[in-house]
């Protein structure tokens, strides 16, 4: 069995490398390749993809897997080849389960939508690419219906969190947002929180140089990454020895670069503080895409905006920019950078209405796949939510439903969830960490970090995908996925801030 | 014949696709890569090459040209279909007749070899990489035996120089060296130059801007490029729209980073210069080694280090570097850049000299393949070498025999000669250019590089490969190889420098 063993890991070790090849062509892509050279970079990438697809169905991965069955059942729960083989059958039998003619077609799909999604999104006009948007509802819909499911949006979501299921999510994200609206509309009722102070001119080296400091402090490992511009800021890795983060830089606005960065570098201490165990196999990775980003999220705001954090970074913050902030308070800094705002656009929502971003989307995922919203339909009902939920209004199809990217590159389904889960994980892996070690808020305000990372890194980072999302949950905070933490934590934070009863 | 030439090219493209993503491994490696990700680095680049060899090796390609055998003599002689198949042929033959099983062998050999070559040569020590620079003369020759040849080092050489034989350039090499020793003799026999003016310090950030403006100048495209800093200077291409150059920056010596630049830059105006028409077929490259470094010397010698090209630049640079500059006059700083001095490094070798680094290299080749020189007696010859034809002594291997990376990374044999061959069709082009042209060098006083590139790009450039380097040699300078050329150019340059009778 040994050589069998060793046979599939030398397969999922091609996969693995080809995988982190084509990453470091979409970084690449993405950071510093000059203009002439997309067209070959597309051929390249759809190259790499055909390769890997091949390698990733080879049968003989499905006859070792087969060979495998009855040894992994006899292995320890906790045996990390155990966990090996269940993640290579299920990324097989994924993979698999698709035939490579429908794959091939969809993603040809998807490279047009794409293009004319960005010509659709710079005119403001939806109807340019709604003919595409229709056939990747169809797609999504067919790509669903290869695999057993309760809601035909559940295999969508299962690729990026699995076990999720819409049986799950919908009642949670609704509970959610009946405590989020109200509480927002709270907010929206006082007087708007002064946030000029971060909108004068900050130069990018001067800020580049304070993000450094900042994520080095943090813990990122520069020895097994970097840090480059970029236009939507990203995280990568081309193995467990070098995660990148890049980040994009506003010299109006300092707040983009340094909780972009901060974000990344959340994504990226998961990635680097997995176990070096698992490079070359599938467990080199996050648990799942809400998991992955409850460490982004947790860097970046329940650290990185919290009032502690700038006790210790905010005087050199003042050093680095004395003439913007000389005559900022700290309470005035810190109230600027956590200002809710409903707005139009997610990316540049505050942490409290960002869920009702996703949520939106989430609903109108499931209601096109389900067929009670025709895709025709879709900007006037976009625009509908964002009014009742957020309370903002915007003609405009740019700023509505053509402002993200995940519908036009990928399936309808399943692209949105991971955030928020984010969001709530991300609280629920906090409080189990300040159980653990209560002193990380005093650690915090003295600008160590070590204990919080180390934590993580024990209960969570190293598994990698050792254990599904909620196994380790579970380890990592003792209990199921639960909502509590997260607005207990919103609830006390802006309360406070918003002095609301 | 459409349909399978189609399908022919079809395999060709995957194969230029993925060579050139092992190039962006190797670009990465070399310019961005944290020192974390070197393991993983070495196994993607493995993983490729095995991917590209068992794509070039197909049988079906074998098939196709056997097919297409027929058509391809129907083709006029200047066909581009024509020198596809031809070129298709030439790389399937010279793949296919090396058993895979040896190869895998070989390289796998040489990835230790560099590993025990970095710490001989940092150890000062030959005799601890002997052993395998044994084998790899073995490996070598065997490499060799593969291929019919009248020298041993025939089929080596015409890896990188299609069509050079031994034969051919023993005693061209001859020739030029009764030429040059007595020349640099007669040079080194005068009062030595004085170019401290360039060893002063010389901040990088301006070195930088001003070496980029210079190399825009002479027409790198920078929408299809791009300049980054490494550790020893290399052009790279990802596809005709990407060829990217790097340099390095040295504080203390103005002159490293700029001509380094330059000579990277003519090895890019080629690459740049080559028919859009022939991306993805394997036109689309310089048509030998000794052809491409005849264009990184003509641009980095002939033009960057001429007396006109400084009457335009020396007062942007004295404007660039005011301190450094002020006193320094245009015949001093023209009169530094070209001294001449006898060296040990090949690499900081003077325009004249290094020509003489070369050949003695290029002559122990053949003593070792022909079994006149021992391995363990290389380090003793290259220092009686160095003595009698440069008059420079030093008795230690890791600036002697230990010094280039060529021997323990690749063959023995076919390394070097493409560097003096290149130095030779520098001036042959050249001149060709300047009978076609004659205003070309007026032009460059005025910082005019537009009529000598566009010369370059319609007779050598546009062509790639669709000509052999004898053939293109012969289109474009009317002649057959000749050093009379570069031996006048040199002549008439240094003569004039060191005031020779």
């Amino acid at each position: 069995m040994q050589d069998k063993l060793k046979e599939l890991k030398s397969y999922l070790s091609e996969v693995y490398d080809l995988n982190n090849i084509s990453a470091l062509l979409n970084w690449d892509q993405n950071t510093f390749m000059p203009k002439g050279g997309a067209t070959a970079r597309g051929r390249q990438l759809g190259l790499m993809e055909k390769i890997a697809h091949e390698k990733k169905t080879d049968r003989e991965i499905g006859r070792l897997l087969d060979e495998l069955a009855s040894y992994e059942k006899s292995l320890p729960v906790d045996s990390q080849d155990a966990a090996v083989i269940r993640v290579a059958r299920r990324q097989y039998e994924k993979a698999v389960q698709v035939p490579a003619s429908f794959m091939a077609e969809m993603v040809s799909h998807l490279t047009d939508t794409y293009q004319v999604w960005v010509e659709a999104r710079s005119a403001n006009d939806f109807t340019k690419v709604q003919s595409y948007l229709e056939k990747t509802l169809d797609y999504s819909r067919q790509y669903a219906e290869y695999f057993p499911h309760e809601h035909i949006a559940d295999p969508l979501i299962d690729d990026s969190d699995e076990g999720m299921t819409v049986e799950v999510l919908r009642p949670l994200f609704s509970d959610l947002r009946k405590q989020l609206v109200p509480l927002v509309k709270a907010i929206a009722e006082q007087d708007p929180v002064d946030d000029s102070c971060l909108k004068k001119h900050f130069p990018e080296q001067e800020q580049w140089k304070f993000g450094l400091d900042v994520i080095r402090q943090l813990g990122y490992d520069f020895d097994r990454g970097r840090l480059d511009k970029t236009h939507h800021p990203f995280m990568t890795k081309f193995s467990l020895g070098d995660v990148r983060i890049t980040t994009r830089v506003k010299e109006n606005n300092m707040t983009e670069a340094l909780f972009s960065s901060i974000h990344e570098t959340g994504h990226a201490l998961y990635e680097q503080g997995i176990s070096m165990n698992f490079e070359g196999t599938p467990l080199a990775q996050g648990a799942s895409s809400g998991v992955h980003e409850s460490q982004s999220r947790l860097w970046e705001n329940i650290v990185g905006r919290s009032y502690g954090f700038w006790k210790h970074f905010y005087p050199k913050l003042q050093a680095t920019f004395p003439e913007q902030f000389r005559r900022v308070s700290l309470d005035t800094f810190y109230r600027a950078i956590n200002k809710v705002e409903p707005s139009l656009i997610r990316t540049d929502a505050d942490e409290l209405t960002y869920n009702l971003h996703v949520m939106i989307r989430f609903d109108l995922e499931l209601d096109l796949l389900e067929g009670r919203l025709a895709v025709k339909d879709l900007p006037e009902a976009w625009r509908e939510r964002y009014k009742s939920d957020i309370g903002v209004f915007d003609p405009k199809d740019a700023d509505g439903v053509l402002q993200d990217v995940h519908w036009y590159f990928g399936n309808i389904g399943g692209a949105f969830q991971g955030y928020t889960l984010g969001n709530i994980l991300s609280a629920q892996f906090y409080d189990a960490a300040l159980r653990a070690k209560p002193n990380i808020p005093n650690q915090i305000q003295d600008g160590e970090f070590g204990v919080l990372h180390g934590w993580l890194k024990e209960n969570l980072y190293q598994y990698g995908s050792q254990y599904t999302a909620a196994d380790i949950v579970k380890r990592a905070t003792g209990s199921d996925l639960t909502v509590k933490p997260y607005l207990a934590y919103l609830q006390e934070k802006f309360g406070k801030l918003y002095s609301l009863k």
